[in-house]
């Protein structure tokens, strides 16, 4: 047996504190749907009391969307050996169409489950895999197309509302409309809606029936935007553990899904790990793995491999596969005059096959095949852009969109087998480009989910395309894309650690969240609003906690002002005590309250009096509360 | 005497090593203009050779607009107390419209310049004024209009041009055609087409006579996109050593100008050591030193201390000056009900002087006499947007466009005295509002260039502001806004500190970038082309040097890669050595090139000959260069 390195070993410790520890005045509440094991995790921002200089109100909590589990639940007891809880098991279960196997059907999983010299980084509690009963469709969509409401599909319906009404009363909602490009926005979020948009291919919901303890979540344009978080050990650098770890970390910050990018060693196991242990639903691209199996050479691919590489992974647990079936030999060329090529791992491996071979891409030809498989545990694709621009000159090219059009093909072959689809985008792309790419794929893939990749607007600033890519991100949310994939300040230059991961997934909240703003979904506004509320009032500590990050703004704010007592100062370090416009603004206030608000002329009429009874205090804008 | 801290002591010592350290590698060049003391800095990147394996080739250096001032040039010999060559001296004085005075026009100046208790903070080479003659108009504007190119305006078009010619042969640029939104972008910018924008009003050149140290620069909507950031100490925290090293830190990222927006001690000396030693335009704020001058009681500010104080800054050499004349006391009801009511310093200066007095704001009935001044200095105007969003809630409301309406008003004011002239504005915005404030402040203000803050496109992400309004800015600007305003991660929070002003930066150079792409600068794309095929090719120096900011870039490869010879590997930590989708592109490229490019279905055809050949060569893709 070969001897482990200490860091393989660490997978079966303990989480650290920096993932688990509580999120700042945060707690975690669910709510329940029509069953008593339908309960959906959100959570709950405690809000103190408005002062009284500004009219002593109450704060109702107010409830956010949360991605991170039974993580950040204090009552709840890690323990990654034995994995999550399985929620979804009853219900996968009860549907009564899908069977518990003896034993695994990939041949090389059988080979990993029993080799002794992968005793120690073998996750120790590997399920035995369910699979359709011969004949049956388990995917959602299936389900949807029969009219059938799963309870995925209530889950869905509560966790997307966030306490909608709740949080109108108590927050009086004041919204912009949205521009949503003819997005089917709603006012509310029913299971039956939930239903209708995978029914007909506009959403997704990517939980594969080996994975129960995945908590559902949907993906499509007319539901708030989802992010992507990549992880992934390469030949070069990390260990299972720190993949584990670096899974909770994002799901911590946000990340809807994760896929496992893993290229390096142990990707089997690895994925086990995150599988057991994610409540979100993980994707991966299975040509990784299978390249790994031909010792790293393209051109020894067959269909054969990739398909054992499928199972492998369909019964391990995985929710959704990027599979570049749209890399077709006659698109190849259209790379040559590229400034960068072929960038995508996937294309370009795909792109070497056919090139070796002078042959049709297996994916593209195998299709069908491939959706026997996915329909048979309910996996996801996710059509990859395997030719995406990688590069400003190369966007919207002829190869990019002969690609998209080919996605648009098999997406309708997809749904002739009622299997879940989303499809990938760029990329990058200049702002002004952005558009066409939301609107062409919308055209020629029939509304399915678009998954994007940034886009990056600009390619000169390597370490911030976190930030060339958010700009891009956040409109191409607008126009409606319905997922966006992170991208980490450390994109073209190394692996993101850690601090990486958080940056790039906070930026991808702002994006998705702006794009949800901007295309008027029902309850965005609100926490924009409660938390220039609280910014306006000088409660800090609500303004961090209702941000994205409030450790780092707690930090940011301490370093300049530490003292205890500066968290309820009416100032902030920017104007310092002598001077605040927050506060001019109360005296206008105060005035406009006494004298009724609306009539501006009225209201200058007045200010006579007001400008009297101010002078008479003293002009003392600064009263204590 | 009163005892002087130690911290503002520093102010005489040396800058840093770290905001003087040479760029890496780059070095400084100018290119001479019709006359020998026209000499426009610019910054060289030299970059290596194609590697064989790419087909080996020289790659051309490139030049890039360089702000950084002498301060990045090995041959300077930073002396602060001295400041920087007035390069501008020669050109004010022969146009013979100017007198040097004996003495400061601003008894407070006067009285700045002889208390002894200033002594040890006090700049000690303060040169004396200049003013226009009596009746003549010293802005560039007016030159304009009288059709006279100055030198000023020579200087900013070969620094526009960023050597175009040279780049466009050596890099074989090749460009997306852009959206403009009818701007009239130039194919090549020349001294008669800046002098036309000036004088039409489109742009501005914001440089005071006292400030003869500035290097040219322009702000127009037909130009390349700039940005401003703000230092400035408060109440609170920060020194005159701290600001000034803050400068020269932030124009060595690529600040366009400065705006000094200090609340405390000393502002009238920082602002000289500033000045001095800037190489860029310096804009402020004088309302905030008036309000200091009167101890912080804005009712008790009146015109006469508001003039002196306009006179004060003039003849250091300030070069814009933010005026809030647009906050008017009929606007002053409409912001009572909103969520964060007025958020401009300036706004709720001016809100509360009216409110008190119950009077028009002096700022509003004084503006011709304040263009007087402005025309005698060539000083700019700025037009404050005092009542601009704070918020999303409060994005393009009633008040804010009433401002804004008020500010074409003056505009038209101002441009009657021939005096420069943009306007400021928001903010806070969500995506699909923001193209209305660009729209109307074009048509409202005759197409003063837009200066915006941000906006700020979601309120959630306190600690993250600097990508929530970067994603806002680059909108704006792709529509039109001429100059963005940074905007920090300490954001409504703290004041910056060095590290938060190179974020601000660098984030905010993105999206001038991102807009410029998308705007169609015909010089904007060749860097993102350069940077893309070094990047494609593995030269990693070159990769990094083109950048934004080549040190992150750097540091952030090395920490999965240390190894010099990982600079010039082929291949990088997040796919590794084994496999490298660059590489298959090349293949793709050779055969294409053996072949003749453009016809895809002749390529497709001939790639059964490739496949062979590549099989026969063992298909080695990861060839040795």
């Amino acid at each position: 047996m070969n001897a482990v390195p200490a860091e393989l070993l660490r997978a079966t410790a303990e989480l650290s504190e920096t993932v688990t520890r509580p999120i700042p005045g945060s707690r975690k509440i669910h709510v329940e749907g029509s069953r008593a094991d339908l309960r959906v995790p959100m959570r709950e921002i405690a809000l103190s009391d408005t002062p009284s200089l500004f009219g002593a109100e109450k704060n109702a909590p107010f409830a956010v969307y949360d991605t991170s589990g039974p993580y950040t639940d204090p009552d709840y007891r890690v323990d990654l050996a034995a994995g999550l809880p399985a929620l979804r098991a009853a219900w996968i279960a009860e549907r009564g169409d899908t069977e518990r196997l003896a034993d695994f059907s990939s041949p090389f999983t059988r080979r990993h489950a029993s080799a002794p010299s992968l005793a120690d980084v073998r996750f120790p509690n590997i399920p035995k895999p369910r699979v359709a009963k011969s004949g049956a469709n388990v995917s959602q969509m299936h389900y949807a197309r029969r009219g059938i409401v799963t309870p995925e599909m209530e889950y869905i319906a509560i966790r997307e509302n966030q306490r909608i009404e709740a949080i109108r009363e108590a927050h009086l909602l004041r919204q912009h409309p949205g521009q949503s490009f003819g997005a089917a926005i709603q006012k509310r979020i029913t299971p039956e809606f939930v239903r209708e948009e995978v029914a007909r291919g506009r959403a997704i919901i990517p939980n594969n029936i080996n994975h129960p303890e995945s908590e559902p979540m949907i993906i499509g344009r007319n539901f708030l935007v989802k992010i992507n978080a990549n992880i992934g050990n390469s030949a070069v650098t990390s260990s299972i553990a720190e993949e584990v770890e670096k899974m909770v970390w994002a799901i911590r910050w946000g990340a809807d899904t994760v896929m496992d990018l893993s290229t390096g060693k142990h990707i089997h196991e690895t994925r086990e790990w995150i599988l057991r242990n994610s409540p979100v639903p993980i994707g991966t691209v299975p040509i990784y793995q299978a390249l790994e199996k031909v010792g790293g050479v393209a051109e020894d691919l067959t269909w054969e491999l990739f398909r054992d590489t499928l199972i492998e992974q369909a019964e391990q647990g995985v929710d959704y596969f990027t599979i570049h079936a749209g890399v077709r030999l006659p698109f190849v060329p259209l790379t040559a005059r590229r400034v960068t090529g072929i960038v995508s791992r996937g294309g370009s491996i795909m792109a070497k096959w056919c090139l070796a071979h002078h042959r049709e891409s297996f994916l593209y030809e195998r299709f069908e095949e491939i959706c026997e498989i996915m329909k048979a545990y309910d996996v996801a694709f996710s059509l990859g852009d395997g030719l995406r621009p990688g590069s400003i000159a190369d966007a919207n090219d002829a190869a990019q969109f002969a690609e998209l059009d080919t996605l648009g093909e098999l997406t309708n072959v997809a749904w002739k087998h009622d299997v879940q689809t989303m499809i990938e985008g760029p990329g990058h792309v200049p702002m002004h480009l952005v558009k066409e790419n939301m609107e062409r794929q919308l055209e020629k893939c029939g509304e399915a989910p678009f998954y994007t990749l940034g886009p990056l607007t600009t390619d000169i600033a390597p370490g911030y395309d976190h930030i060339t890519s958010a700009i891009g991100a956040a409109m191409i949310g607008w126009y409606g894309t319905a997922m966006l994939c992170y991208v980490t300040p450390k994109e073209h230059l190394g692996l993101p650690d850690k601090q990486d991961v958080r940056d790039g997934i906070i930026t991808y909240k702002i994006a998705a969240h702006a794009a949800d703003l901007a295309k008027g979904h029902p309850a965005a506004q609100a926490r924009d609003n409660a938390l220039s509320k609280a910014r306006f009032e000088f409660r800090w500590d609500d303004q961090f906690n209702l941000g994205l990050d409030p450790e780092k703004a707690k930090e940011f704010h301490d370093e300049t002002l530490p003292k205890d007592a500066h968290k309820s100062a009416h100032f902030c370090s920017m104007c310092g005590p002598k001077f605040c416009s927050m506060k001019i603004t109360q005296d206008v206030r105060d005035y406009a309250r006494e004298h009724g608000v609306g009539d501006a002329d009225a209201l200058a009429d007045g200010m006579a009096e007001k400008a009297a009874e101010f002078r008479e205090q003293g002009a003392e804008v600064y009263r204590r509360a």
